[in-house]
């Protein structure tokens, strides 16, 4: 495989180190891909013969019936997947299999593969995503008016309602989606020609090629062809933020599920028992969604730390790029589908959630926005006298609107009998109507407007 | 500042991790201009008067020129930015200061700010890297068919041309341009009129804020709105990029500025000496872009941290997103200016560079590529034949082309004397024409079709 | 400063990159005292005059005092704290100071001088972990026998006690201490007279100069002297694993302030309220210990970059040394002594607590254990029958030892009425008296051994 | 398994994320002798009868030798390999099997396994990392006099000798083995007996397992003892820095063999050809150590920031500790082995080292040096004189040692002949006799210092 040149075999631990079969046996459909489209342009090119290109095809897809029928066999002499396959091809077809690696080299082969199988990740990733984006404006729309506490400092601070908390990963998914996007088209150009590292002599048409492998053009440098990984970082970035939105949702649904909470029970299907307790049912797939945040971060951190100051061109850390990508590619994708469960089989208790709205002063600030709207009292000075009300009524253990009007008329006395009115947590969830805000009324005009994206039909029963 | 409910002040030890003013005092411009267009939509809306409007307004003026003029106080009790304006603006202007705080809240004023303030560097960065595109381009253009050895895991492999090199450079540049533009995009919604998590009763027109400052629209999520640093999360990962690609090229000129390479002479102003010894002269300005990288990767490995598993909305843990991302901006800045600097000024050894192409066999794979074309013979065999002439030349202490026609016959008899046409490094790198390869008439079209696009007129040199 | 070779000055673009001043000048008294120690050496050795090492000791003593007094002055021409005071001294005492930097470079100088502010940030490192213990060990001892619900997957889990909880972290911190205890044990081998990589030929005694700053001996390997940072990332990595380990009690403080937990009333002097929210009492300092952690592992992070793939002996990339660990130093301290002051001041809501403890079926495992005990029944069996009992409690809403025992005997035969004991909070705590159990009699023995090893008097309100 | 209370099975993509199986089979060995230890207790205290403990004992070695031999099932509905080996057991012995987790849970048994794991882990990179320091001194004590161009900023600096610089690498892995070395002391204390969380009511005995699995003793909190992963962290940190060392190494090898340089010739046993270059000769063994260390890295991120920000005792995410850690050991363990074969085999081209030692200008310092001490000049200004005799040798195109004494007398008249001797690289290098300087009479001591330390003969040859 070496050419002559080498006097000794590899020994036991290069061969260990170097043979990449054990994990880039994954790209075997796109490197049978790959070497079709380079053959078939070689044919038309009369780089090889009419004959020896449709024998090197053929041969090629009885490897792939093979591979698909038992797999990709693993042998470490072999290396890696395209010395498994192009040996492969040999058995079947004698010496014609060796003019397939005519006019490229192991470097723009696998800078093709691999970006082919990149591309084809983050379309399935792509699909998952909307998948879940479907089960988060499914039950948004359902809990469009149902009240929850609002945390910041996961202190409550004001009512929301679910349907609202539920859009707000609506979006975040959404930006996610937008990122996948844009690494794919970044993405889509097609490094095979670039051969080693400078191009090659023999007249190859690499916008054909490109063409065949469904990408929008040919790279435009062959050293950078060989050199770049930016398409595997930039899967990378977008799966690090999307395990992270992932991560922060399924810390809310541990908490929720906490008996304090209480907001929500799990569906029996996402949850696991003890082998010591018998009465726990734990949030296992949401726990584990939240540390493979940490698994597909330290993915991408590993492979940005592999790629730091290598010089030009293709050098052999970079084989050190497919483990990170494949191992975050299969930990997002189950993270998402176990998010995707969970958001549509959840038990949300509305009521222990409305109930905890109903505590903590939540509806502090509709007194101090009361004063400011009716009393005209800048909004600094209505914020000390609300103030002043909640340490009255947190000194007599009672809420807002249970103080007597005698007694917030002794805190300022420009308050009147028609505050009451604002400080229920019905009132002060619909009075927040701005763009955006969590009235019920704007909620669901959010959840039309993502049906509508979604290609979802409208929500009758909203 | 924290109404009328605290008995205790904070502890030293509270104001000192609490305090933000030492760094989000960078915020300033942003903080004015955002308070500016919010107290402007206030006063349109009927929710202040016209006349207070203007006198907050006014009043906002006069502390941006004081900010101007001498800087913005660091007072710790004032906490942030955001207090400290209004303390002074309260100061200049009396009780109408407390209405401008009406219908938002420190959570979307912060991420409004923030959102200005990283949306403002990624023009400045987007700009620099034009810069430095244009740099490349320029020396690209005077190298195109300076010959070099072309490198796979550093050692000699083809020769290319140093032209074709540096437009590797400017491909990745290029994607951190496109990089940047998409978290631009992404990012330019204005999460204004958020209020603190829920959205406001004010009749607010977020539109009209999202206008005045500049961005596409608003947010359509309050919850989201303050919960929400992907737009910080997308400039470090674009930032962490682009560093990797300069450390890449500083390494590059690391090692070319070596005694045994010498492939270039570094200029003086990017250069420093030793302390002890005094024929040094290092390439600091490389080794720094080299090192921040490595800083720059930690900010955005920081700021993925604190978000992970944050439940929403705002936690305070994301008052630490601004230091990673100040540092990080400061970091890259210097990088670009430094290599933008470094490509422009430096000194390439050209007759050293060809004198290292020339050596290392680096056209070996010319004989092999002959061989299939000439003598039809599939290229796996042609590989083999070719190892055995380098193995022999080697043995001789020869270059390829010093080897006799007999010699090379002896190892194959189709070789005849049209071969040795191939072996020159010229003949070389002349025939890899392919599109994206090093043959200098590639590299100028592609240096033509960049200076294209950098708005640069035809470079009637080359 | 850079001898007589350099035609041009440094750019504006180098001046700024290069510049350490900024932040080296923090290592300034560390760089007078290695400055007095090596003259001291040098005098002694008499490789400088007696006269001399003198006059510039007694300069450098100037110098400090000038610094103790008005600050380190930043001069970006001196580039850094060692030629700020080498060109001070100059100033100070004429051409004499010019023998200060015979037999040393600043590649050894800046590895004694951080070695030192390392060591020293040590030492201040171990003082407040210590406090910090004493905090935790103190309210352990007041909380030995106060009831909680221990939580697996923050699912109630089984009843512990607080002072149990606390003195977990006590073992943390304790491993925490072993751990820069561990650090600064390598880090103390003095790099001083390793000069600029090679050693030098004057006759210096490096075990004087060693001995004299506290260090165990010098350090062996010039080489390995001048690029190694050793000293740097294990301090990194012990403050790493600490601040997750505050981190992880910092999220507990968030949880159990919030109203559904309600376990804890935290200090006001370390919470802060909100600018539109009078109700809010946030517990930022908690927040921000937990967002501090993502700082200081992205500091690791970032060194760990920088020195990777560095060749011998120093390169520039490795003044990104002191940012990092300059600012995980500070983080890390803030974070201690935030921790030390919740601990110390929280108000625990011990009935509160105590009433958890009581829903979640936390004593179902006391029932297994009965089971297994008292009925020799298989673990695996006794399991499936609590799990049973446990269901048949949920569907009647009613907690394990409101059960009638009917009821358990029509599940399982073999309970009988001794049940009922083991099934209260207190007996299942009371009960679990193995080594390091929450038994309040075992957690007392810890607290004691605790108090012992941290030379506090017995506890005798326990 | 997970008790009666579960209406519905796991969904598919619940046995997906959840099933660690395909990983933590790694520890069966681990997790069958923590059995035989606990029932071997279990017995002796009487908890179960003499003769289940036996059947136990005698089922567990079956299980044992049914692993060796056919390897480990791989049955997702089993989970993990403690179930998988329970569930074995149960179906060899019967009922009694459930008598095994008797005071026991998954939480401290997978501690305990774990612990015990790495801790052989860290066993064998101590013999690794051994081996490795015998290479490094064998090739060094070869070299102790072989001089090469000592670089910094990879410029040539000053003479040193390629044994002195082998050395510098004994150094760093020395440091490493006594970071494993406290990592281990630190991890070996036995968590098993500390069950789910709390202790356990059962009259165990954590004295006898912790003695019977090698333990110091036993944890002294059951809370911490399953909420801990300090001992993976404590590896994976060592593992970090070990990798950085190796990687330092690596580029060293990465461009001694590039052309230019010609310093090293490596070993056909861990180098590769290309599929293209047939004259090629990769260091792809060193590329790939280089490498690994960013996954390396990767890993230790990826549990730092799973681990953060978790409350008390233990959840899933913990689960995300193994893979991570296993990845780690295995590329290490790969680097390792890699870097002493390299060491071992590389064949160093001393007479191209020493020829690129004598350019560069490397004994500019002793000139300056000489100044200093023949003609008494501050160093300050011998500095400035050798500066001008570079600059003028320079622009002759000559070396120090080749200008004329009049010349140099030009630039200082207090320049005499003398100073030709100690211009040369052998006067240098054997000039730097200073401790642990480069010196080959200081390098020989510290070589047999080291012998002696590794228990190796005195190395008679050198």
């Amino acid at each position: 495989m070496w050419g002559g040149r080498f006097a000794a075999g590899p020994s036991a631990v290069m061969r260990e180190i170097n043979a990449s079969i054990p994990f880039d046996k994954a790209l075997w459909r796109q490197d049978i891909a790959a070497s079709k489209a380079h053959v078939a342009m070689l044919g038309e090119a009369g780089i090889v013969t009419a004959e020896d290109a449709a024998l090197i095809a053929g041969g090629l897809d009885q490897v792939a019936a093979e591979y698909e029928a038992s797999g990709v066999p693993e042998n470490w002499d072999l290396e890696d997947i395209h010395m498994t396959t192009e040996n492969r091809l040999a058995e079947l077809i004698g010496a014609a299999a060796g003019r397939l690696h005519t006019a490229r080299s192991r470097n723009d082969q696998v800078a093709t593969d691999f970006r082919l199988w990149v591309r084809d990740t983050v379309d399935q990733t792509e699909a998952a995503l909307q998948a879940l984006q479907v089960a988060l404006v499914a039950r948004a729309g359902e809990h469009a008016a149902s009240i929850m506490p609002g945390f910041t400092h996961l202190q409550t601070a004001q009512p929301v309602t679910l349907g609202h908390h539920l859009m707000a990963y609506y979006e975040m998914i959404g930006r996610d989606r937008s990122r996948f996007a844009d690494a794919r088209r970044r993405m889509n150009q097609c490094p095979l020609g670039a051969a080693a590292l400078a191009g090659t002599g023999f007249p190859i048409d690499r916008h054909a090629t490109a063409r065949a492998l469904g990408f929008d053009g040919p790279t435009a440098n062959s050293l950078d062809s060989v050199s770049d990984r930016d398409f595997a970082l930039d899967f990378l970035m977008a799966a690090a933020q999307c395990s992270l939105h992932l991560s922060r949702l399924a810390e809310e649904f541990v908490i929720w599920a906490s008996q304090p909470f209480g907001f929500v029970t799990l569906p029996d299907s996402l949850s696991t028992g003890s082998s010591i307790m018998p009465q726990k049912k734990n949030p296992d797939a949401a726990e584990l969604v939240r540390g493979h945040s940490g698994r597909i971060v330290g993915c991408l951190t590993a492979l940005m730390i592999t790629m730091k100051g290598l010089p030009l061109a293709y050098s052999k850390d970079m084989q050190d790029d497919k483990p990170p990508v494949f191992e975050a590619a299969s930990l997002l994708a189950l993270s998402i589908a176990a998010m995707t469960g969970m958001v549509a089989e959840a038990t949300f208790r509305t009521e222990r959630m409305r109930g905890a709205a109903e505590l903590g002063y939540a509806t502090a600030t509709d007194l101090a926005d009361w004063l400011v709207r009716q009393a005209n009292i800048p909004f600094r000075e209505a914020h000390h006298i609300t103030g002043a009300a909640v340490k009255l009524a947190e000194s007599r253990g009672a809420a807002l609107d249970q103080l007597a009007l005698a007694d917030l008329k002794a805190i300022d006395p420009r308050v009147d009998e028609r505050v009451f009115a604002a400080l229920s947590v019905e009132a002060s969830v619909a009075a927040r109507a701005s763009h955006g805000g969590t009235a019920p009324v704007e909620v669901l005009k959010r959840v039309a407007e993502a049906r509508e994206a979604l290609g979802l039909p409208k929500d009758t029963a909203s």
